[in-house]
């Protein structure tokens, strides 16, 4: 479930008024609302609300995750410098980046579409495109869906299904102080991806191609996932959807724990460092605020780092950086070459050097 | 995948051109694209798209269903005069009522919302309230979702999982020349109540509550379709989303064959009759065009009535009723009294007395 920043946000349960609006209150305690409301799981429901996805025991031993995410143009992606294949990929490229974030198989996808009557049909094709060529490529197949008008926005629904085996989940409680902290690729491409496409003038998208790739065609991370899952190397993960600040917390600080990240390992990109510089951005601040790199973010313990080289060997190509240690003391810390710590706070909003 | 008539629909591969509009191909076109681009069924893919739901195999000999709907402000509901609590109880509804056509018991359900900036927390709360009610009424649990701003519309997507034993799948196919044609509860009255509630005028609303409750809270038929399943009674089976015409066609002229309905038979109720009258319309072209009844439409072979009658036994109280037969010529008609044949269309837009 990933969040939107919103300015003043509230926690759930401080006396907000029921009159006001669900933009004041964010979407972390909207979901606080409605699982206030759920009775107590049951017993084969192994991860419920909370995680990258759920978890159940449709037959004991045999588990099966499930979860869902929506692109929406105009909040997720625009549709006026994205082209339709992305879109159909990132729906279903944000979906198997939370099944990879379990240690998770996809298995099916569902699609439901909100679309607008404008749309063409070569663009809704494009769209199909690319959402059924990166299912395929996951070997994860389509079984249904819903097609609906939409008056606003197009709309892209997944709904992902994949299977694990119980003792090999991927969870994003379970990191315990001393633990490092690794995450997988390159950090806040996608995010100077998505400001070179969104720039008015618009000449630099060209300069950086890749950078851009890494915005408009993520790539979930599910082998990363399995093998860290089957080996079990990893204390907990979760994906990257919302940013590293945003991830570290859930790893960390929901747990009363705390982080200190080497700012000088953090995997940023020679193009990403030029894009930020050439707008007078810190590379380092965006690269942790910045999300959509759906890359994996994962705890190690330091006596299993052994099993996490056959995980490195196995995932060829794919870079695994270790930028950090999990702490006893709550709270999240930048510290650069000088021992300078800086507060990292829960997104984009509240993190700023 | 319910359909919204589209006025010009063009059948697949008939020549349309790639640049026009989605909203002139219509949903059963777009979905054919889909299924187009999709590789053979896998072996574990037991019921593939384009029936109620589909059905997969995640271990020998046990089936799960999975299914995926939507709810849409301004397409399938309207918050000026909907209640927030029956838009999501619609939004379970709809998706249940899929899993009853299979014959599935519900188990879990995720929950994807699009919220437009000015929704309040009180209407927030009570569509989610309204969504969890008839989940857990229903024995299925929420167990994740995601939520998005919307800048256009309120959307409501939901996917439902349920469970099913192999042999006691109820297909749209399977169907055969003579088998009796059934339908549970009463038709029409949901069309009857959005016009009540729709009407600028809004004072006749208040006369028939019954009719108004009807369209609001559609009632899936878990029970029936479980039992229908469990019985063999029933050689084919669906849920009138998207209104008796069409129902009819998905379950004989789909698979070459046709139905002649008995018009005097159809269950109407005295309410939906004086709606109607009031209004100078025809109640039996109403009840056989209009859709979101989200009742069951059956067929079963003459030798299994037997079968029938203990389904009925033990549905208490829900009203099965013979409307008809199915024929071995292509073809829907209706039978009036005096036997004058009219032709049944295939959605209210084709389908005018």
């Amino acid at each position: 479930m990933p969040r939107e920043p919103v300015a003043g946000v509230q926690e759930p349960g401080s006396g907000v008024l029921e009159d006001a609006t669900i933009a004041a209150l964010g979407e972390h305690a909207l979901i606080a609302r409605i699982r206030r409301q759920l009775p107590p799981a049951p017993d084969w429901l192994i991860v419920d609300v909370g995680d990258d996805a759920a978890v159940y025991e449709p037959v004991r031993n045999r588990l099966e995750v499930i979860t869902t995410d929506a692109v929406v143009d105009g909040v997720h992606v625009d549709r006026r410098f994205v082209p339709f294949e992305a879109i159909g990929h990132r729906a279903v490229a944000v979906n198997l980046s939370d099944l990879a974030a379990m240690g998770a198989t996809p298995r099916l996808l569902t699609l439901s579409l909100a679309l607008p009557d404008d749309l063409s049909v070569s663009e809704f094709d494009r769209l199909v495109d690319g959402a059924v060529a990166l299912a395929q490529r996951a070997g994860a197949r389509l079984v249904g869906g819903n097609i609906t008008r939409s008056r606003g926005p197009l709309m892209v629904d997944v709904t992902a299904v994949g299977s694990v085996h119980r003792r090999r989940i991927l969870r994003r409680s379970g990191a315990r102080a001393g633990d490092y902290i690794f995450v997988s690729g390159l950090l806040g491409d996608a995010r100077a991806g998505l400001a070179l496409l969104s720039d008015p003038a618009g000449v630099d998208a060209e300069r950086w191609p890749d950078v851009v790739a890494r915005y408009l065609l993520p790539e979930p991370r599910l082998r990363l996932g399995q093998l860290l899952g089957r080996s079990r190397a990893a204390t907990s993960a979760l994906d990257l959807s919302d940013g590293l600040a945003d991830g570290l917390a859930r790893l960390t600080t929901d747990h009363g724990l705390g982080c200190e990240i080497d700012a000088s390992a953090l995997p940023i990109s020679e193009g990403a460092r030029a894009v930020w510089h050439s707008r007078g951005a810190d590379a380092v601040a965006e690269a942790v605020a910045g999300g959509d790199d759906y890359e994996l973010a994962f705890t190690v313990r330091p006596k299993e780092a052994r099993r996490l080289n056959a995980v490195a060997r196995a995932v060829d190509g794919l870079r695994l950086t270790r930028i950090g240690v999990v702490t006893r003391t709550p709270g999240c810390w930048l510290v650069d070459a000088e021992r300078h710590r800086t507060p990292i706070g829960h997104g984009y909003e509240h993190f700023r050097r």
